[in-house]
């Protein structure tokens, strides 16, 4: 894989700063999070049960999959914990920079489509996603598998997919093979790799990785599951703390915002005191990242630190400062660049 | 490469069927169609020559390119004499079946960009685009580079592209590295591969892969050279010729034109006597295929002819029947997909 390391046992690994300037995210390049070691799935052993409060408990093959209406979307995934060495006191949890996010185009069937093959109980309030990794969730833990929970509502979403493609290859290992779960514009742990097991229930799940992480904990002492992806730039080029020695520079980056499309960029070469409007280019695909830049012509040889922020069509704003929690998640602040031109 | 090989000495594949019904073609798997042996060039040792009727003649490394503004738009390309096999009687050359259509992520700067650096001549009436690549164009001719020049205006389209990038990745060697013309919404031979020179001159081009290669020549004499794709529809699933042993059969296929986007597909179940509406499906980006499907009940088991057609914004209609023309351009016929249900 094409990444910088984050973390060993299991391994993490974010994007390097050269790749985020694609629009597509290759898959050796694709930011790499688990909670437990990657499992091996042979593609013919490979069953997905859908049980729980259903009429008809079924087993699929991917086989039945692949027969269902195919489904593809562009979406960009970004980790809860991207930005987190950003925060200051620094909290604990893996030291992403601000590479803990890609962008690719999933393949596979609306989840919609598979649920309606059971039948759901009235009763059934969320669909439980369950993957085929497993482990300690804290030293001497019992060993649980990953799980998670969507809402009735997403989880019937017709843009909620069960994925076996990411752009147009069969999933590599480290993001889930044989199937994803891939919930576009929600921060990546929604997403649950090697998918095995989906389970109507009645009742609110609490487990691990809902109730205890993946939770937004603030200094006040109120507390937020997290979902959606928070409006969020990056400066993609020059790099920070780099020389050039050239008059005209075409500062380049990368917005996204869950759900919402992005609607303005603005960026700053004066340390946020004034703010240009920067050009929007590329794709605009609704999950997606979207790419924007800005033709600088230097004034004068110095010394610049330069910001962006982003706003999206539902109005919310990137804030220039993040806001510090207990678990360090969705830090979205403004990341200055710092750069030389001489 | 994951092709099917359609012709050697140079080397020339189509994509594979299963390939057809991804969105994004890997870089593996996108149709090769070159006109003679790929030429090794270093990265280091590239350089881009522009010249012709210009103020002021320069040469650029690929690195002076990238510091650029990086444009990136995703485009299908499809080779002129895609499903040329089709054609009855069956004109000469490469006997591609309908794989030489893909679909990718172009990144790289905008050629308007570039010629901005030279300032043209008032004379100027085309920009001319020549290759690494060379040899004999017929049996005993001399050898000459691959050559095509575009009008002013393509020139200086926006979207009309220099590309380095493939999906995110250096091109592959076969798809031109390091650097490409790609003319979105043409056909693929406008989309100079190992492109090395460009020079800005004042009268029509009439080389050999202009005056006498890419021309339609009709039966009733008219001759007009190959510019914009088509309107084309194509069936990837079910495949042609094969048993299926269901009742609900999700037909899927793909649907493009040019520079224009697609507003409609119609599926016949009948060879052609009555028509549905198909759903267009998946990412919708100006220069790329549409997915499409089709949920058909089918009322019982039998013989099926399955068919598709398009229409794009502008109106433009696929016809049933391809015209027959003398080097079998343009091949745009409904296809139609022949399955048994049991």
């Amino acid at each position: 894989m094409n990444l910088k390391k984050v973390g060993e046992d299991p391994y993490v690994g974010e994007t390097l700063q050269q790749s985020l300037s694609k629009w597509l995210t290759p898959n050796d390049s694709f930011y790499v999070r688990s909670h437990f070691d990657f499992p091996k799935i042979s593609k013919n052993e490979f069953e997905l049960v859908i049980d729980g409060l259903v009429d008809h408990p079924i087993s699929l093959k991917l086989d039945d999959l692949k027969k269902l209406p195919k489904k593809t979307l562009s979406a960009t995934l970004e980790c809860a914990g991207n930005n987190r060495s950003d925060l200051s006191p620094a909290v604990p949890g893996n030291q992403f920079s601000n590479g803990a996010v890609s962008n690719a185009i999933w393949s596979g069937v609306s989840l919609r489509d598979v649920l309606n093959l059971v039948n759901l109980k009235e009763s059934v309030l969320q669909i439980l996603f369950q993957g085929a990794d497993s482990g300690e969730t804290e030293k001497d833990n019992p060993h649980e598998p990953y799980l998670r929970s969507l809402s009735k509502d997403m989880a019937f979403d017709p843009d909620t997919l069960l994925a076996y493609e990411m752009n147009g290859e069969d999933l590599p290992i480290e993001h889930g093979f044989p199937l994803r779960l891939v919930v576009p514009g929600w921060y990546g742990m929604a997403s649950v790799k090697w998918l095995t097991k989906i389970s109507a229930i009645d009742s609110p799940f609490k487990g691990y990785f809902q109730g205890k992480k993946y939770v937004l904990k603030y200094t006040d002492g109120t507390q937020k599951p997290l979902e959606e992806i928070q409006v969020k730039s990056l400066i993609t080029y020059p790099e920070d703390n780099s020389s050039i020695d050239q008059k005209k520079i075409s500062i380049q980056g990368i917005a996204w915002s869950g759900r919402n499309s992005i609607e303005s960029v603005e960026v700053s070469l004066d340390s946020g005191q004034t703010w240009n409007k920067a050009e929007l280019v590329g794709p605009s695909e609704k999950y997606s990242w979207r790419h924007w830049q800005y033709l600088w012509n230097v004034p004068s040889d110095g010394e610049y630190t330069i910001m962006s922020i982003a706003k999206d069509t539902f109005g919310n704003n990137q804030p220039i400062e993040s806001v510090w929690n207990e678990l360090g998640y969705a830090v979205n602040g403004s990341k200055p660049v710092n750069i030389t031109v001489e």
